[in-house]
């Protein structure tokens, strides 16, 4: 829903060119707030209301601006004062907006940038897309170690007015390279005793990550360790820059999100679903829609095996998507459960036994419970067929297959995502394609066999 | 995997008693990798190696071992030293932790804990699960807004050396209502000019929380305003606590699992897999199953009515499975996309129009994809089939009906969840047994009628 509620008022202001209200406006709520009341506003409004704020806020509220408008007003605003705000934007933030930029565009815009930021820029797009080079800030508080805690304190003051942050401040050497940690309230606690030095006071245990490693497994230390923000290093352990808790969220919601699209058999969009390209989207969902087919194909060849049964006892086909569905339907469930389980750490590849034996149990008692639905079942929808009312044991082979099939799914919907897990493939990948193919096939198997032995035996004359 | 690098040393240390390599152990690593590496211990043996490191190294490693040991460790040992561990545990893990243990243990625990922290402690367990005060801590630096910047940090000094955490420093009147938030770096900045007050420091737009508030939305204003913490105040604007930037991740965490089951048709777990007892993992998925058992039933139904027709053309049985499982598999994919998309803030009800219309496309040529294969199989399977041969239009009755079927399903899966968004219902919640028996019926209904229109117009003589 966009928020209309200051839309009004705020293309009044613009018209009018009311200078002083839409200065308020920019300065009077979050920049995060401001950006959303911006939303029904076109990217040239927006700029020309962003024009009134003062350049730091400016660059707050741009920040909060959907990616779309972002770009479109680098693209045609005026080229100096767009220098003005990116050398104003965090150093992330500038290298994540610059890369949806034609890079005729980026290129003019950084003749315009002042020096030291063009250089910060140009190494970090130099990072590949998905590293924590690529996600870091390089605004981070350094000091010295052998600085007291006043001259500390001292320097950290110069340093924090061009800092976002300095709830932890890195010690390095003169080489830049990380030595520890101190934090803000280290500091202030050491102010009553003057003679400390960093090197006394830090922390020289660190977590921390190479450039070039996966903003996957970055996020996942800095979850795991409850951290606010993690050091960046070059191979020689030099200090390049942090990545901060708001990335790693980022990184984590876009992790769960390729998850749940993986499972439902679709390869991560890059992009958001809106500004994917159709055929793109349709290259995505069809590689694995060709796959899912070619396996329920098996099941079409399963059922030519059993061809000559089904003539024989037609109201069998009546039942093939119920207890298809069924067994598909209770390993999904499995499968999703014990992907869901890894992922957090749960579930171990040791645990396959306890699993297993969880998962027996627990598709028994789901398919009893099927079972007594589908004996429910047969009897109504075969109530006026002679077939079945004369083998009084026909209404057993859809209970009875069920329990079968509905354990089996969860059998297999448990175990394949530890197996793929197993061979090294990522289990949210590889699961759906061949739990949906493998149950279906066992539901075809089970049905025609459970169907042949109660028929068989119980044929009448 | 177990790391049990160090298994072996600290079983030796323990057996002979060595209190120095103990502590040594202790005092090393970063807690969570010291409780990394006493995962293989018992929870007896990990309370021994606990036992010789300082009480806030011990109160930190112990927040970091898994919650079953915990408790473990909490029910059988010295209730005294349970005690002395518990005050120096932060606000909302004591609460948590107490949270598993019984409670004729915790109320003796309680009658042991210093009084300021059995009050907090009951406070805290007064709000519901699921709420903001149910997460929350009680630790958070507040000062009063008429200090000047040496006061500040001076009354900060003190305060923090039982805080964990200064990075929000919060500002309250008399009464403890909330006025403000100054951040360490601006108290730092502003250490050159000593006369300034809080009041003229202080950020006083602020987002907050109220204590009943629910915990994703709260997470949400978390990672929407990337904040290192927000506030929590009761309904008259008294600050209360704050909740942390490590909870909000666990919160987002835990919502994304909650998705994922929901989609898979498993009502969410409160505890983990492993953890939840056999009849309510079985409740949790049978509820679902059952569901989509009587949407599935609507199959047989269906069939049922085309009952003489699967007779007349036996061969259209065995591409049943195929049809129906292409059909809900895009509709599976769409309605995964566009529940995801929603989750992330990019697709709005608004875009119905928009979303339908690519579907349609995204559909058509998805659908004319597999139609390709389908043609192929359709010649393979009924190589031998006198019908089909007879009947030259026979083997176009698959790919037509994959292209209506694959369409309907995108189609479909993609309207639902936006109509259950508009209904006020849980889009993840309930599309998945609608999307599957939708697609399933119109697969039927499309493929019976498309087979009839092909077979009875192109029949033979």
């Amino acid at each position: 829903m966009i928020n209309t509620l200051y839309l009004p008022e705020l293309r009044e202001y613009l018209a009018e060119n009311n200078t002083a209200e839409l200065r308020e406006f920019c300065a009077a709520l979050h920049p995060a707030r401001t950006a959303e009341f911006m939303e029904g506003l076109t990217a040239e409004e927006s700029w020309r209301v962003l024009h009134e704020a003062e350049i730091l806020v400016r660059a707050e509220i741009f920040h909060y601006l959907e990616r779309s408008k972002q770009v479109e007003i680098m693209e045609k605003q005026d080229r100096d004062e767009i220098a003005t705000l990116i050398a104003a934007l965090a150093p992330d933030d500038r290298v994540d907006v610059l890369g949806g930029v034609p890079s005729e565009v980026v290129d003019d815009l950084l003749t315009r940038v002042p020096p030291d930021e063009r250089r910060d820029i140009l190494r970090l797009s130099a990072y590949p897309e998905g590293t924590a080079g690529a996600i870091m800030t390089t605004d981070v508080a350094r000091l010295t170690e052998s600085l007291t805690v006043p001259q500390a304190l001292d320097e950290l003051r110069r340093q924090a007015e061009h800092l976002e942050t300095i709830y932890y401040i890195y010690v390095v050497d003169d080489a830049q390279h990380l030595r520890g940690l101190v934090s803000a309230r280290q500091l202030i606690s050491a102010m009553r005793r003057p003679d400390t030095r960093l090197a006394d006071l830090m922390e020289s245990e660190l977590v921390s990550a190479v450039a070039t490693e996966d903003q996957e497994e970055v996020a996942r230390k800095v979850a795991r360790y409850d951290l606010l923000a993690i050091p960046v290093v070059d191979d020689e352990r030099r200090l390049l820059g942090i990545v901060t808790h708001d990335d790693v969220i980022d990184v984590l919601r876009a992790e769960a999100t390729e998850d749940a699209q993986r499972i439902a058999g679709v390869a991560p969009l890059e992009k958001g679903y809106l500004k994917t390209g159709l055929f793109t989207l349709s290259w995505k969902r069809g590689m694995w829609l060709t796959i899912l087919f070619f396996t329920a194909l098996f099941t079409a060849s399963a059922l030519r095996l059993y061809e000559g049964r089904l003539q024989q006892w037609p109201w069998l086909v009546l039942f093939i998507p119920l207890v298809m569905s069924s067994g598909g339907n209770s390993g999904n469930q499995s499968a999703t459960l014990i992907i869901t389980s890894m992922a957090v750490g749960e579930v171990r590849l040791r645990d396959w036994l306890l699993v297993l034996w969880r998962e027996v149990r627990v598709g028994l008692m789901l398919g009893g419970l099927l079972s007594v639905f589908g004996l429910l079942v047969t009897w109504l929808i075969t109530a006026g067929d002679e077939q079945v009312q004369l083998q009084p044991f026909a209404v057993l082979v859809v209970p009875l297959t069920l329990v079968l099939v509905v354990t089996c799914g969860a059998v297999s919907g448990s175990l394949l995502p530890l197996l793929f897990k197993r061979l090294g493939v990522d289990p949210a990948l590889m699961s759906n394609p061949f739990v949906a193919g493998i149950s279906d096939i066992l539901a075809i198997i089970i049905y025609m066999n459970v169907a042949s032995l109660i028929l068989s035996w119980t044929a009448p004359g």
